[in-house]
């Protein structure tokens, strides 16, 4: 398998993030993809690829211009307001009533308006790794494009919570979401997302809302006890195009099978030329963030049965934030994949 | 003047705000009323008078009785999930096409469904501190109601950014909208709001928008490049119920004085039979939050022509973070209102 990596990510390191009501050191951080890479080699991946830079075009094709570029300058605006002392973070934002149509000129006011979250800092280097993680992304989809069976890209930041219009949940551009729309563009009539993180898909449903030439497929904790919570219910179908398979508190692979053969049942009606899977392991037992179950043995049964689709496949790295563990995981999820 | 207050307001007192991407010491503390009281008997003005408790009814007059429940539990729920080690503050919110009707069951999604910021710490006090707050306003407009040509509701925190289903900025109870709601309930047929606080009365105008039966004005900093930044701009006429007069960085007297008597004229054309008044002195030269110009005598000159309206007015504290200076500045406002 494929893997396309940039050492770009470490330059998104976040000095803190808004939880539980403090400011606590990031979860999201550069030693989580440090530990997969370790780990990849030790246990005998292949030596992974670069990215391909192609500028702007496969990141503008799902992001709205106008939010790129607040990503693009967001930091030198902050630091020529506030200094560099802090990471940039949203204060305030929009509650339901208030203006949509107008965005603020100040820094302050810009971050509230293209974001659903505290807790998603921007640093000096945020643009240059999320862009970079998005030319991942498209890489890997490019080499599966050109035959390749399946391609991993090991990336951060994170993706999948990033909207067309808003950034949040450590995302910044949705890597998931330029693969599936780089394979449309190469020519695949339609294309299924499949997203295994813990968390909701927020960003990847907006972003193909209604698009009958995207399937989009979610498995995550309930959205009415767990983050991002205002989207992902199993009522938001978009008109077809969309399922949301919510979970309870505590699902272990008992649990969890039954969802995602529900899952990829959907997913081989709809027929699909290619699979883009948003890969998360922070649905791991001991994750400090979340509260599923799943065992590391779980990933390789979970990888098996994608794997099962025999799909051109484009994996993207999500979440996942035990650093003891991510490595495994992931390793466990490629391995059952490639020998489905 | 009748000046009702109630020593409850100490109830409030966050550990921290998120300001400029780090968690401060907060702003709004109580330092600021102690301040005002310690000045006003100082200069003689008469002693506070107690709030009388008239229970919920005024404050679900003009706010969702299921934001009023939310209010009321937020500090036990959160206490519930995350202990009482910090301060209850939102981390998440919906981004424009997430869903606005399913309020999250976790009360870390509640405190983003009910709020539009992250500043604005609840406490163990916070909901005691902000009832006695909208009943020190109401007891204001009974005094007024029962024949006192003025009164002024010493209060804190400060009510003008609540809205009827949102917190934030400080403020949860909105005592200006529950005064002019009270008048209208009174008998009297138009009422008038007129705020003077440096940052925009976003809470009040969403309560009373396309009401003509409650004229709201609000001069403040314009939301192009302050805080609350998604509401505020000269176009927003609600019908032509409402009047904003955003102003630049730096606006002086000089600038102030047209504002207001604009503010004034549209006032006086309503032909209302009562005024509430929004009184924030973060208008104030040396306030560490703002960036306005007005001098302490300013506020006397404020507070005659303001006066010299000559309607029942109640006057609602809201801003003003400058404790070496609050005190006089609010004394000049009512010292000049008195004389006119």
């Amino acid at each position: 398998m494929d893997i396309v990596f940039s050492p770009d990510h470490h330059l998104q390191h976040g000095r803190a993030e808004l939880t539980d009501g403090r400011l606590v050191p990031v979860y999201e951080h550069p030693g989580r993809l440090d530990a997969v890479l370790a780990t990849l080699a030790r246990r005998g991946f292949a030596t992974p690829l670069p990215p391909q830079d192609r500028g702007l075009d496969p990141i503008t094709a799902v992001h709205d211009p106008a939010y790129v570029a607040f990503l693009q300058c967001a930091w030198d605006e902050w630091v020529a307001a506030h200094g560099a002392g802090g990471d940039a973070l949203p204060l305030s934002w929009r509650a339901p009533g208030m203006r949509e149509d107008r965005e603020p000129e100040r820094i302050d006011g810009r971050l509230g308006y293209w974001s659903f979250d505290a807790g998603t800092p921007i640093t000096s280097g945020t643009w240059r790794a999320a862009y970079s993680a998005a030319q991942a992304a498209d890489t890997a989809r490019a080499r599966v494009s050109a035959g390749s069976r399946a391609a991993f890209a090991l990336t951060r930041p994170p993706g999948h919570h990033a909207g067309s219009r808003f950034f949040g949940g450590y995302c910044f551009l949705n890597g998931a979401a330029i693969a599936a729309q780089g394979f449309r563009d190469a020519g695949i009539e339609r294309v299924a997302v499949l997203d295994v993180d813990y968390h909701h898909g927020n960003g990847t449903q907006q972003i193909f809302a209604g698009r009958p030439d995207v399937f989009t497929v979610s498995l995550h904790a309930d959205p009415s006890f767990c983050f991002p919570f205002f989207l992902g219910h199993a009522d938001e179908t978009e008109g077809g195009t969309h399922l949301n398979i919510p979970l309870p508190k505590g699902t272990d692979w008992a649990g969890y099978a039954p969802a995602l053969e529900t899952a990829l049942a959907r997913i081989e009606a709809q027929d699909p030329g290619a699979l883009v899977v948003s890969l998360g392991v922070d649905t791991w037992d001991g994750d400090p963030i979340s509260s599923f179950k799943l065992q590391t043995g779980d990933y390789r049964r979970m990888g098996q049965r994608i794997g099962a689709l025999g799909l051109p496949t484009v994996i993207v790295m999500e979440g996942g934030y035990a650093v003891e563990s991510i490595g495994d995981n992931v390793a466990e999820f490629l391995e059952g994949f490639a020998s489905a």
